[in-house]
């Protein structure tokens, strides 16, 4: 058995640990598609434990999901100019639309299209083009439209769920007749994304508009949430963005009001990707492997029967099975407790560490002893794996549901104090740059005055540090901008950043 | 008012009156994109109960889902030569990763790939390419996975949900130690699409092997369920193939067996999609629209509180919260029963309109009167619009699963009467060509003896005709081919399709 369940470790090599995490923990791997991924059963399991969870908020709250085309023609990318910048440099482009055989039997690319799709890299055009038939009069208004797809972004340098070519994601698009409303819908979704992040993922974020130099193209404001991983640098987990009414204009996006007036829309667009995987791993993981939060946890109870002889074998799966249905009647959170047994016939020690590196949040050895004492060993995968936890096996069942919120709240409480240990309040340039050379490796998170001036990622610039976001929940605190002197009312975020 | 929901009625003009359903159902609606539809939020709906259903039988008989690139080198379609013959003909294909801006501000495709990629139309080829290195022994096997995606297939007359460039589907591939436990998943998945066809979108099919010239490229046998439309003609609804071990030999993918021997896998390949909607509509809609079996409708029940004054207003929509919370903690076929209000201002008989082409299928009127009165009025969207059912409002709770499931019975049975009344058993090649002459439009099935013989696809050709499958659930009735004179021991059914 391995000291550790990863090699190497987060402080031998951070960037390799993360990679060997995802291995282990048997998410994802990458194709033979440049920049493309695969993601593995378990690594889409945990997608649709996300998927379900922010599906249900986002009904919840009005909005309805649909399906739009994977192809963009060029011409609606050439509408909005800002847009255009940001976003049409790196694209996969469908230039024809049929395969012939040459005589070497190699395939050839022919039937040229005479203007060329691009594949989406955002939908906010080719959405933008239906609303703009969808929406005549005030009656149609608010339009809240979510879809769930597949998006394509060429990235010269992937990263497995960081960054890759094509990532999984959700994207809203919504269309409101007045800014007020506009604003409204970008702050609530960028709130469900923090109460996401927090309650179910347990990876704290502060949440708040960008700078405008890190704004998405077209954008009036865009919001982020951002959280601190395990090296201390930034992860944009999700972001909301007030269009106000620029694509409206690009693409005519127009409604009659209660006056009958025309009037362009206020529109918004709001998304979380498959990176949120990659945000939990370096949230969460350890030297062992994958640590998930219970609420995204495909399994969150894992039995594990221990026996040799078949008598053994029968009162132990017994057991098992017993304990399985209790779980699943039970409840936590509102919803029933996934349990799994796994009695596949491999050596109790690779089963173990298999399901430690998949970060099952609860492992229950059962075995001959533990029956004639009528207890269950229970080991937390927020604990260290050789911890375990003596419970009758009539309590432990009753209390399935308060382990699981313990290590939920467990695992949220240490990324916190995580993100506090790691932060620090500076008030002076030279702090700053103290605080990040001292962290080449390690970087963490500075809380400074700084304005939404070019200036200020001018002389970020050659710490390799950016301005992640102006919390709103933080208490109005008012100072002066540490490279420009302007006056700002609150702190911002200011870290490197993944 | 108007006479019907829908025009053309199917009677004045059967394809047209299919994309009026579709347009007043709030189904889809063709894109920018030439060939590629929206899937507005109805029919998204739509799909997203059909894949909940799908997804929980997929699951429930040990599969998992992941996810594959969809892109495909133009190599790996090299691979298998029948699939390229059938595949590698109308794609998509990239040829590029950057767009630039020219002098003029138009977008240039630039930064020109090595290698061309093809949008997936099948994933057989990419997803083998990982199996082969997943798979080492047989412990590896059976491996059991699906994946939810879109698929690109470039499409000369592409037709809403019955034939688009791109479409939504599920893909499921597996791989198995041995011959016979891959026949057993191809025909277990065949039997979930019929079950699922049956009981849940209330659409009778026959399941059954195609002839050999209709099976998937690369395929060793081609299974498929075949519904009839309300035209008479055969869609192809679902598919499920035992690959053999042609894409194992072509990709590699091996395993050590028991015997420390190594052999190729066995693999299956089965699949059906968003085409599914195009077979709801054609078998149960009706000239005031679309007809939602309960079983997949995203709304089951719509409550309609009618009124005019202010205290009318607050005691009936009271009834209609109470009459909601009650229908929705009452089950039916495992499910909360699904039911919604709809009080917009709107007139009254545009929303009730509204509800009969969406298919919605029962209907329940509340006002004044019937407060006064204690009862409820209720309308069957299978049946005609001005027919209506008296309960209590005590009642109808305690009676809505049964009437839901009466509808969901009556619509089964209505399909299955449809496809008795327009089938015929035939036995001379005679009789063949006067069945199929005199239904020029309307079509219908003809069950005959025919052998898996080109002959036999060469003399139906004239006739617009193809054999759909042989169904195997009939029982053995040996005959003599009615084109070639070969024995075989089943009929087939023979008929013009989608």
């Amino acid at each position: 058995m391995p000291k550790n369940g990863i090699s190497p470790t987060r402080k031998e090599d951070y960037p390799e640990w993360y990679q060997q995490v995802v291995r282990a923990g048997e998410l994802a791997e990458s194709s033979p598609v440049r920049g493309c991924m695969v993601i593995k059963p378990h690594g889409f399991a945990i997608w649709e434990a996300m998927q379900k969870i922010l599906d249900g908020m986002f009904k919840a709250t009005g909005h309805k999901n649909a399906y739009f085309p994977l192809f963009i023609p060029l011409s609606y990318l050439e509408q909005e100019a800002k847009h255009v910048e940001g976003f049409a440099k790196e694209c996969a482009v469908v230039t024809h639309h049929r395969l012939e055989l040459d005589e070497d039997g190699r395939l050839v690319p022919k039937g040229k299209l005479e203007e060329p799709l691009v594949v989406r890299p955002t939908s906010e055009t080719i959405i933008g083009s239906m609303y703009a038939k969808w929406i005549q009069s005030w009656r149609d208004l608010p339009v809240l439209i979510n879809q769930w797809a597949n998006v394509v972004r060429w990235e010269m340098r992937p990263r497995v769920f960081l960054r890759t070519a094509e990532f999984l994601w959700q994207e809203g698009h919504t269309a409101h007749a007045t800014e007020e409303e506009a604003i409204e819908e970008t702050l609530q979704m960028l709130d469900i994304y923090a109460t996401f992040a927090e309650q179910d993922l347990a990876i704290p974020v502060w949440k708040g508009p960008k700078p405008s130099s890190e704004r998405f193209p077209g954008a009036v404001e865009t919001y982020s949430i951002e959280a601190m991983m395990q090296d201390g640098k930034a992860l944009q987990a999700g972001t909301s963005h007030f269009l106000g009414q620029n694509f409206a204009k690009a693409q005519n996006i127009k409604f009659t009001d209660k006056t009958s007036q025309e009037a362009f829309c206020w529109t918004t667009s709001w998304g979380v990707s498959t990176r949120l995987i990659g945000g939990l791993i370096m949230t969460h993981a350890d030297d062992d492997g994958l640590v998930l939060p219970p609420r995204i946890a495909p399994e969150q109870i894992i039995l594990l029967p221990i026996y040799r002889s078949d008598e053994d074998q029968n009162a132990v799966l017994n057991c098992c099975h017993k304990l399985k249905e209790q779980l699943e009647n039970s409840q936590w959170r509102d919803e029933s407790i996934r349990a799994t047994i796994d009695d596949r016939d491999i050596r109790g020690g690779d089963k173990v560490w298999q399901h430690i590196k998949q970060g099952v949040p609860l492992r229950v050895e059962i075995g001959p002893r533990d029956l004639a004492a009528g207890t269950v060993s229970i080991a937390r995968r927020d604990e260290p794996p050789k911890q375990k936890l003596t419970m009758t096996l009539e309590d432990f069942p009753k209390n399935a549901a308060n382990l699981l919120e313990s290590v939920q709240t467990n695992m949220l409480k240490k990324a916190v104090d995580f993100r506090e240990n790691n932060s620090s309040t500076l008030n002076k340039k030279d702090e700053v740059s103290e605080f990040f050379d001292s962290k080449q490796d390690t970087s963490g998170f500075a809380y400074v005055h700084v304005a939404d001036d070019p200036a200020v990622a001018e002389a970020l610039d050659p710490l390799k540090v950016t301005v992640r976001c102006a919390p709103m929940d933080w208490d109005e605190e008012p100072g002066k901008c540490l490279y420009t002197g302007k006056s700002v009312l609150r702190r911002s975020v200011i870290s490197r950043s993944y």
